[in-house]
């Protein structure tokens, strides 16, 4: 835990301080960014909410519960934040923003349906309130109302790019679904459930950006690349602040990945490293999911032991130099200053 | 169930009998037509197969198991046939069939989820093998393989009418869970929830049919009103045969919707036309979900009594002949004929 910066004021849930935009390690620079497209963001909120609308009562109730209650819109700000550093001034980003979150918020939703096994573990979580179907359905219909707003918008490129996304993003969970409780798994099939699951949407939600801008490959392309290793820092980051976060600062309850035995990446280091003893822990509390209250100690202190904090954090770091390198060729600029910068944040967040 | 023609041969299973192609009462009018579009069938199935792959090994074997099982391949037919009908002699239809079997595919695994409730219940069936989670992810997958080949196809029209059949599908899905169980629900509603579960699609299908042979919007709107009635009379004798037909005949069990509490046409009719101790009788077995071995004999019962089975039939013949109106305009072609004798069929069939 000694790489994790210290803790820093709410992700857009506080005023934006505008006399801080060239301090990066405060690390609030989606912050910033949020704040300097403010008025975009706001057009992006309003299309999510109008777009949501269904005569079957259920479907905004649901949706509303995820959507409305305001998530950190981090994938639709990615795509406004493209578009502006790629000179555009019309509005389709706006309503591509919107579909980048309904395209998010579908995948929530269907990560929240759970097994029968899950049931037995009391893991029944998040869709407790609706249930499964409920979960599904909504989440189906959020997914075909993005691609209807999409076809409104009438470029093929972009309905390219979100088509190729959602599939790549479906293949990673389906991964992840294969790999699960399966501490076989090595680090470069855990990156590509991760490529999958977090990146591929994040890139996407980025190159959407340059193409309604109407720019050239290179420039898609860099852009692509940009998201792919910022949601690939995020991720990593989401994983070891599972294990390391002060729960009462973290939006997740703390040790959850451990509880669902789930194969995060500090685990996998944690177990490569680990003794004989320390792998059959592993093995009955992430691959049998047998667990009593004071295995998730262990486990905290297995990972202490192993640094894998530390290493899972050097690792999104590495991402993060590759999304910022990325970015070096397009013009300086205040939006690819923040954009930089929240590259770093992604690192040094304590949430 | 007096209105129920004899038992009919195999469909698509056996031989098709090119000589009865003038018995409309035969009830083969879509094996006729599978036969005639033999070829295209073919590459759509050779297309549907292609487009299954991926490296991650859950998605093909579990497509696999509800695609290359071989299904009716009932939407893509009409998909098929729609473009012959209005002459299209091109290769698109045969991509654009494959689309709607995945959307179908897909709609059919998220239909698979079952709650926790229904577990308690014992309804664990469909997805037993591969569990909740698979079957929304891997649906997900053929959904956004679905929108890829669209998008490789390149028609906006085309993207635009199967994805307004999607979010039909899936507010017509939610709409019946919210109603699910609760007799309350009157007949339009009802209507409602078949027209987006299962007329929605049938439309969409025909209507992508003309679009690809570039018809007019007449002849376009025609095939789509002609796939929506057909629809909701292959709806309706489903919801008549799972009370009516003799198990060993029937692909799935009969009593299913019964047991899973389903509201359909049959129960709806016995309901508002039941005395106290009948409508006491649905509301136990029906909403309230309480159901004993004698229950199901009980209910089919009821349904004789008040001829539900036979008002359902007729209340389909009515979308049939809807549908045979629909194709009137359209010049008169073997096809036409095929499909006019498939509303007929879709009336008469027992399984």
């Amino acid at each position: 835990m000694t790489r994790l910066k210290p803790p820093v004021d709410g992700l857009l849930t506080s005023e934006p301080d505008a006399a801080t935009t060239s301090a990066p390690a405060k690390g609030d620079a989606l912050q910033r960014l949020a704040s300097l497209l403010a008025v975009d963001l706001a057009a992006t909120n309003a299309a999510i909410i109008a777009r949501m609308a269904s005569e079957v009562e259920l479907i905004p109730q649901l949706a509303a519960h995820l959507i409305a209650a305001g998530g950190k819109r981090l994938r639709p700000l990615l795509t406004l934040a493209s578009a502006r550093l790629c000179g555009y001034r019309g509005e389709r980003h706006v309503r591509l923003a919107a579909c980048v979150e309904f395209i998010h918020t579908a995948t929530l939703l269907h990560d929240d349906v759970v097994d029968e096994s899950d049931l037995r573990r009391g893991l029944a979580s998040a869709n407790a309130v609706f249930g499964n179907k409920a979960s599904v359905l909504v989440g189906d219909f959020l997914f075909a109302r993005a691609f209807e707003l999409m076809v409104a918008d009438g470029s093929l490129e972009v309905l390219r790019i979100l088509c190729n996304a959602s599939a790549t993003i479906a293949e990673g969970e389906v991964l992840q679904l294969s790999t699960q409780n399966d501490l076989g798994t090595d680090i470069p099939r855990y990156f590509k459930v991760i490529e999958g699951k977090t990146a591929a949407l994040f890139a996407a939600a980025c190159e959407v950006g340059a193409v309604v801008a109407q720019r050239d490959a290179a420039t898609c392309a860099a852009l692509s690349a940009y998201g792919s290793a910022l949601g690939m820092a995020f991720q990593l980051v989401d994983d070891a602040l599972d294990y390391a976060a002060d729960q009462d600062e973290l939006g997740k309850t703390v040790g959850d990945d451990f509880r669902e035995g789930k194969l995060t990446y500090p685990v996998l280091i944690a177990y490569a490293d680990g003794d004989a003893q320390e792998r059959r822990f592993w093995q009955r509390t992430i691959e049998a999911g047998e667990q009593t209250e004071v295995d998730l100690k262990t486990a905290f202190d297995l990972i202490a032991r192993h640094d894998a904090i530390g290493r899972t954090i050097a690792r999104a770091h590495s991402f993060a130099l590759e999304a910022k390198a990325a970015l070096a060729p397009l013009p300086d600029d205040p939006v690819r200053g923040l954009m930089m910068e929240a590259a770093d944040y992604a690192v040094s967040r304590r949430r």
